[in-house]
């Protein structure tokens, strides 16, 4: 790797990069512009990207320039309106280049030059929320983010401009911007180490610097964002891409964080491709930052990201992911399943010459349709650091996905929730993660910032489908000593009738060994393909195991008798996010197995898990201890086991049924499974029997001990 | 309209009704097949409709013939066997005639054959759930439709059945079964007094009768199905047509059971149509049934009928108004709007002479926008019964309604709502009815039926938004009481920037008069229409009176502290429904008012309303004494106003805002109210300031006791 960065240095040596001699010269490119000009009105979804980009530099040639002195936090009046700042800025610098009409350009000069003024005149913002604070606005983060659009606006204009203008900007405004995102201040060197760091907000930091760098033709700047202030190639643009982003393509803060960090990403590289062609940015580290663009088209269902760590619902219609499909396909035009994500799902490109090429080709019929497949997606720059898995079903009528995560902490995104699952259906979130607690952008919600309940509900053990020991987080919630270590995949077989995912964990609770098994597995004799979970935990000593399953949908029956909460209710505990679930009702297990089977869209969904009338089993529903009403009223089922050693939550999960209402008929709405007895369950063997109605059984034996799990499935039918 | 009946009684005499004397003549007609058959392939959506239900008939070839001894109630095995059973028979009877493939016709045959084996051993339905009994089915109602169904089926294939076998088929089914539909059995005459009563299960069962009549060429059946038993015209399907709906073409039960009451009015008028052209049905009463059609399309929102009375999630694409649509047009050709509520929801078209006329117009281009519109829908047969009102905005960017409910109490299905209202807008249920407690089909939920929370919950005054003192039901929950009376519609102003509705209710609570004003105005400073709500309790003894408001979406924010449910949560009351809430949040009201902002979807939704420090508001979420898990956990926001004689809530409810998840950007996320203000509350005039940010406001005044309410708004900007 080392001997990589050496050899690109040597390069970029022997080969002096061009410093940029037309504009525009980023995203758009002078001879794009050219092109584009010459083929409006031929190709639709460009067009009417076009038009929704005029319509949007229209406005803001209506709106009087306002450069306010930053004040507030996100969703707040100057923090949103220096975000439309950028925006206005954007949106009129590439209509300029466009339509040639001047007073777009002079839009957004007018609006520079009220920043050029502001901006010598800014201190550290005020409300010191951050330890990496901006000027414009409270953290650093966003000033990156102003400056990749702006630099845009700047490059859309420059022709415009006289050079005494341009160095006026640039001493002012550009410059000193660039410095203080990439150095901080002389009193204050976090911004410094920011930048150098290897994480998302550095990559955020280097991509910003890096595009005023071009547009400045400042090598050494642009030197600067790809291998860190020191030129080591320790850090800065290209070492995050050795090591935020792993062989698979997986960024290590999960699918929701992975869209945001692809944005920079794939905007540098475009920048890169088109001003330093010489780095082959795109085909790096095997074309690395194409493959977690395709990794992360693969974590989402029905074009909404799985939700895992902090998450909240976005998808391939997020802004980064217009970006990111426009520019992957203009780096790789083999790859026609990006054009059907653009025209399926987001409905639109970028103004740029990757968005032209991407609805040329859509224009021309090019676009096939995206596979998504089972895979699994190793965690760490090395691949070393566990994996999250999706499973797809083999047939093709099914509209289904299994996530199973494995990895990785995930840094301060990261939730408690080692060997979690979710299970997606027909349209529709079945077995739930929370997500993140976050009203984003909502000043009445904790100003935006992930709500306190983020931390002590939706990061926490119980608030995920996985098992917990005690009552207690994993890790004692505690991000350090989570971050040290990873779980590890222990076997895996994708893409067959008999899919499967396994995984073993034996750090996060102290003495306590996790392993779990989980089968995706087209039967014979049931309707839909079932899922067998095998979820055990092995220990020395007692605790109370806890096997907490979040559902979207609503409570159809329980197959035991239950006590249910009718005037007064209470939490379900005091700590952990237990303060946070009322207990709408509790029960004792059955003898043999308890079925609790649940409603959700137009399919029934029935979960089998071995029971004993000691097992004690909850309805819950999150909301307790919420002073704000931060939480979500989501509901969940919950099975306990106390004083065991070792233990094995052994279940089935049946998808079936049809209700259809437009016509009012339904069949199969009751669960078939009459029995799960576990035969066996010693460290070299587990092996659990199966009932369905009509004499049909089936029996999975799993071999977990040697240097792969092994497995088989018997059928008695 | 005596004098009608006999009139058509006359021409009845004079122009004796023609035999059927080719078949199929119902729906689907001789002349009809040999039109569609020639047009295969050519006509995409009939042909894909054409290609499901062979691939149904296909799946019926392939099935055992199964005529089980009946047993279980709805959603149960024999009750949904033989419904399939109806269904098999009639798609294979169609796919008969447009194929000739003569297993279609014999797989009918045999079905029939088995029937006619079985039901002559048949007594009355074991499961005794019902005042009228079937013996197929639990209810006497599912009767009926199997016969609709069956009709259908036995014309199809009448061809290919011996004179022998048909007779057979008729003397042991067919005549038996129209009898026990028409006359019961001599020691249970309920299905005679059904019959002969004028609700829709009689116009299911005139249907049924009707049509097994005319395939049977039995001009006295048909007569009685027509006129009643006794030929006199008091009741019987025509008599329906008087009594039923309402000069606007509403049904006294609601949207939900208006789509269920269609559905045999339209096939039978469409059979008639082809039998009985001299009694030229589709103009009978100035085109009821058409009109019936439209008002039904009129009271929903986005393809789905608005919640009120006992409904579920039904709309455009229920099999009932694919029904509705393909005969409406086929009877009136000039009602193009119809053939875009067939492309745009259903894309499908029932496979008769109706549903091909309807798949070739739209091939042709001929569709035409579905035109929604706000209106007043008055009910009882005379329309002098209340109304039911629905507002829409009148700019076209937006996408809203308001329904107001002040129609008669809609029989068993109605709920205890004078004076209630619900909001929709960009695609959401805003203020939100809950509709029915009803798990349809499904056994292990009550067996499918209504839940016993229907009753004490979904049709609760609480569970509504509209008035209710002293914590209990309007009429004492009573229906024999609240059949008795009727709201009135006080003034209306429909379809300008300002619309407004407005009723009177007095017999809801005895001695106190409930007035309500419904306004939705566009306001010059506000970005969306604002609703006004001036709901007013007159009396003269004090009482407790509620301002509930149930809502669908999160709680962004109160304007007044509140004390939180923490880590034990009770219930708000003890019955009239509120021992189903659970109190979230208790709060005082604040000095002038209290405001209330959620979000639902990607809009702020603030509800400001005239309060005081004695004011007592809470947040609630149902779910209490809920042993079965029967009610959806959904919240709602409460004002009450506790010692009161007269008392008027006076709120605006604002629309605002605009929270793009894609781009994160928003802006105008806080509610703008910033007073609400009453000047006056006299009997004959009501004005209300109400405040908003930026020093602008507005007045409004009503004076409500003149012979129609008239209203001024007066701004201040």
């Amino acid at each position: 790797m080392r001997k990589t960065i050496i050899a690109m240095l040597l390069a970029l040596a022997a080969f002096p990069a061009v410093a940029a001699t037309e504009h525009p010269c980023l995203l758009l490119t002078r001879s794009g512009v050219s092109t584009i000009k010459a083929s409006l009105g031929t190709v639709p979804m460009f067009d009417a990207s076009v038009a929704e980009l005029l319509s949007n530099a229209d406005a803001a040639l209506g709106r009087e320039v306002c450069v306010p002195v930053p004040k507030d936090g996100g969703g707040g009046y100057t923090h949103e309106k220096h975000k439309l700042n950028y925006f206005d800025m954007y949106n009129c610098g590439v209509a300029w280049q466009l339509t040639g009409k001047k007073e777009y350009a002079l839009k957004v000069k007018e609006i520079l030059m009220a920043y050029a003024e502001l901006y010598p005149t800014l201190g550290y913002h005020g409300l010191g929320l951050s330890g990496t604070p901006g000027r414009l606005f409270w953290q650093t983060l966003n000033e990156s983010v102003w400056l990749v659009h702006t630099s845009q606006a700047y490059d859309c204009i420059w022709d415009t401009l006289t050079k005494k203008e341009r160095k006026y900007l640039e001493t002012t405004l550009f410059r000193p911007y660039a410095d203080f995102v990439m150095n901080g201040t002389e009193d204050n060197r976090a911004n410094q180490r920011m930048f150098n760091t290897l994480n998302n907000h550095a990559t955020w930091a280097n991509t910003a610097v890096g595009m005023i760098a071009m547009v400045m033709g400042d090598r050494e700047l642009l030197e600067k964002a790809l291998y860190g202030t020191d030129l080591s190639g320790e850090r800065g643009f290209i070492r995050q891409l050795d090591v935020l982003i792993s062989p698979d393509g997986y960024f290590n803060e999960g699918a929701y964080y992975q869209r945001y960090a692809i944005w920079p990403f794939v905007m540098f590289a475009q920048c890169l491709d088109h001003n330093r062609p010489d780095l082959g940015i795109f085909s790096y580290r095997d074309g690395i930052i194409l493959k977690a663009v395709d990794t992360l088209l693969q974590m989402a269902y029905d074009g909404v990201f799985m939700r895992f760590n902090d998450a909240l619902e976005k998808g391939y219609t997020a802004q980064e992911l217009i970006s990111a499909v426009d520019i992957a396909y203009n780096a790789d035009k083999a790859d026609k399943q990006l054009l059907s994500v653009a025209r399926d799902y987001q409905h639109k490109v970028v103004v740029t010459d990757a968005g032209y090429a991407v609805a040329k080709a859509i224009r021309d019929g090019e676009a096939e349709p995206l596979k998504l497949r089972s895979c699994v997606l190793r965690d760490g720059g090395d691949g070393t650091r566990g994996a999250v898995a999706v499973l797809r079903p083999a047939r093709e009528d099914l509209d289904a996905a299994i996530l199973f995560k494995a990895t990785s902490h995930g840094l301060s995104h990261g939730h408690y929730d080692r060997l979690n699952f979710a299970y997606y259906d027909s349209g529709n979130e079945v077995v739930t993660d929370y997500g993140a607690s976050r009203f984003l952008n909502i000043e009445a919600k904790y100003k935006g910032h992930y709500t306190r309940e983020n931390k002590t509900y939706a990061q926490s053990t119980i608030a995920h489908n996985t098992l917990v020991a005690d009552c207690r987080n994993q890790f004692g919630g505690k991000m350090a000593v989570a971050e040290e270590s990873h779980p590890e995949i222990t076997g895996s077989a994708l893409g067959g009738s008999v899919q499967m995912v396994s995984a073993r964990e034996d750090k996060a609770y102290p003495g306590i060994v996790m392993e779990r098994f989980l089968f995706y597995a087209e039967v014979p004799f049931l309707q839909y393909p079932l899922i067998m979970d095998l979820l055990r935990a092995t220990s020395d000593s007692p605790h109370t195991y806890d096997y907490p399953v979040h559902y979207n949908g609503h409570m159809i029956s329980l197959s035991v008798p239950y006590t249910r909460a009718m005037d007064t209710m209470h939490a379900l505990g005091t700590s952990d996010g237990y303060q946070h679930l009322w207990v709408e009702a509790e029960a004792a297990g059955g003898r043999g197995k308890t079925t609790y089977t649940w409603l959700t869209g137009r399919k029934m969904y029935s979960l089998s898990t071995a029971t004993t009338p000691s097992t004690k089993v909850f309805l819950a529903r999150t909301g307790a201890a919420d002073p704000d009403f931060n939480l979500r009223s989501e509901p969940m089922y919950l099975i306990r086991e106390s004083s065991a050693g070792n233990h094995l939550f052994a279940s089935c999960l049946e998808t079936h049924g049809k209700y259809d209402i437009d016509i009012e008929q339904s069949d199969n709405l009751e669960s078939s499974c009459t029995a799960v007895e576990i035969l066996e369950n010693d460290p070299g063997c587990i092996s659990v029997f199966f009932g369905f109605a009509g004499d049909k059984a089936l029996t999975l034996t799993v071999w977990p001990a040697g240097e792969k799990v092994l497995y088989e499935i018997n059928y008695d039918n």
